[in-house]
């Protein structure tokens, strides 16, 4: 009896996180597809009707800042999701607060394209460390909207509680530090580009190994 | 055996309910994320190659309405998916009558970028009046929207009969008059802009605090 | 232990039909959003800092044919979303066929708005009968399209076995009429336009009676 | 005792598939619907006022490259969301392998149809070969990027225990020889265009006949 009252409980909370997650997926999902419509096609030099071989292979080689700013843009977007995703796989139960990080989350997720257009757009002018320190502060703005959702999604009322505590404050602690990680790359924007976009660059690297390490110990668990 | 005989039918119910939300969320989340194709690089004074950091950082600043304007449709289309996400949770069946009037009322929301847009590039000018008052009948109309939704997706044979009466009511009823707090709306905006602006504003924060309050009772319920 | 068996069968048919589902949802969900974005804000006459509210409301109006092709393909994808919705939930089972003619239907779905914008177009020009035989012509194709999905999705081995022969019997008919409908527009588009249009807007009428009438008795049996 | 310990892990390993292939179907789906804004009503010769029939149906005429692209991007993409649907029938864990590889080709999917536009764009240009060669290489990166996830998605520790290996192991050689078919195809392009499209136009109806073997065994297996 006791099992019978619990079991729509537990249906409809996971009912709940379910449209959740496939409102965040979906929002991801098109956040990755509209950014296709940038790969554009190249404009040979002259006419159409003259194009030669050569000149099709130089038009398509010279765009190579474009396809590298859509693999950049797709491959954030993606690893964002990735955590998301391991976010998600922890939470049970749903409440306003929540939707709302949650919201505000997929909110800046939508426009990372928007700073690293910026980033692309003035990287060979005089304005590129002010470019990098936006794109950057942006990042800033991204980690603390993870940490918000991932506060609200993590309370104990709404989370599975089958987790154990040690494991929670393990994952919580990498996403803890990376606001201040990205406040290093704005910081170093000023003394040169390069240095700015390589600490962006190698936090893409860690936040890969984070969710790597993160997500092996519930599926040997689960594997048992 | 009458367990059995029921079980297939409450399962097909959900099927269903499962692929309208799923649309619903579709749509809404392509609608938000459209949103961001809004948001534009600035463009400095000058040549792009003599661009400084002082300008670009003038430039990005300059582009706020942009941004407020991307914030605020964002917002909407949020609060709105997070009302229809919190009335779902109680409909457990389907018919026609429920699958046009959602049908509707995505119609209108898809479009919401659209009233945001016009109210924002008339705000400064002698038509501003109008423009808010266009910008708060649109949301009548939206409200209207909703009620009918409410009206076609709460009737007893599709929603959940573990709800109690009591709550359904409390919970319509406050869908029920926001038409008319948004016509006060439209009637304020001839008197002056930011009488009409600020009664708008004031409903976005009354709507999250209504589906706030309205999503608590269910969610303590099922955590005793 | 013929029910163990038998359960694993029966939940991979559910989980394929699912995805497909989703994946039509998810194509129909962004065939209708991507409507909204030709909804335009209105150029006033003269310059925008001298637009008063008298302009904006002529401009705004002055837009209708733009409000009614946009409401017009929304509604028109939206009731091929109902008629989807409505065959798939007597699907169980997928093959390739119908995972082919689902696509081929999709493929045309999408490009309703292309019809309807020539249509729009050219409905106050000389050639206004071709662009309406254009527009009946096209809904042939989709009638067609329909057809063969509903063909592929209701053999034997895929549709729910508890579906008696005489419902999908009566259901099939009402769309195989659908090309042959579709063709009496085309050759009437050639005596008028009107007639052309009348006939389609007429079938509009007939198509969400058909999935009203359609869905009742499942639902009525699943009450009892 | 067992049962019960061993079904949560199920159920969550079923409930991480679900959404990766959700985010799957949203990422296709999109692609597929982005197709559709570039069916363009066409213009037709001389002033709108005084189009006629005959003119409006030579202009829908001489748009048929535009609808050809269209339809074999369409297909291009279904063909392969029929593939990723047909592999993923067999996943039922995830890892992180399994998300970055499927990002991977989910990433050179949505690109598709920036290559096909290329080739249609410089077919009837001299440089027609170089287009071909570029068309024909793009689908030996996706061939690539699909044997990389299908490698990753088949490992034993993911992949349904119940799959015999050796319908797995004929599942994965015609994916395996899929890059080197492709490469045939680029260097066939430089003898002739018309060779390399027909290799690539013969390599579709090749993975339609594959994937409708592969679904065939499962679908029958899951009869009896």
């Amino acid at each position: 009896m006791n099992g019978k009252s619990e079991s729509p409980a537990a249906w409809q909370g996971e009912k709940e996180t379910g449209r959740l997650e496939a409102f965040s997926d979906g929002v991801f999902a098109f956040a990755i597809t509209l950014l296709a419509l940038d790969v554009k096609i190249p404009h040979v030099a002259g006419d159409l009707a003259t194009a030669t071989s050569t000149s099709l292979w130089v038009g398509l080689s010279n765009n190579w800042p474009n396809y590298l700013a859509f693999a950049t843009s797709f491959f954030s977007i993606l690893i964002m999701w990735v955590h998301h995703h391991s976010v998600f796989r922890w939470v049970r139960r749903l409440d306003t607060t929540l939707l709302f990080t949650n919201g505000f989350l997929l909110m800046v997720v939508t426009v990372v394209p928007f700073p690293t257009a910026v980033a692309a757009e003035y990287f060979e002018t005089p304005a590129a460390s002010a470019a990098c320190a936006f794109y950057a502060g942006y990042f800033v703005l991204v980690a603390i909207a993870f940490c918000l959702m991932l506060a609200a999604a993590l309370r104990r009322p709404l989370r599975d509680p089958q987790i154990p505590e040690a494991l929670v404050d393990r994952f919580c602690r990498s996403y803890r530090i990376g606001p201040f990680l990205y406040l290093s790359a704005v910081v170093g924007s000023y003394f040169s580009k390069w240095i700015g976009m390589g600490i962006c660059t190698a936090l893409w690297i860690f936040w890969t190994a984070v969710v790597r390490d993160d997500t092996l110990p519930p599926s040997q668990d689960s594997a048992i």
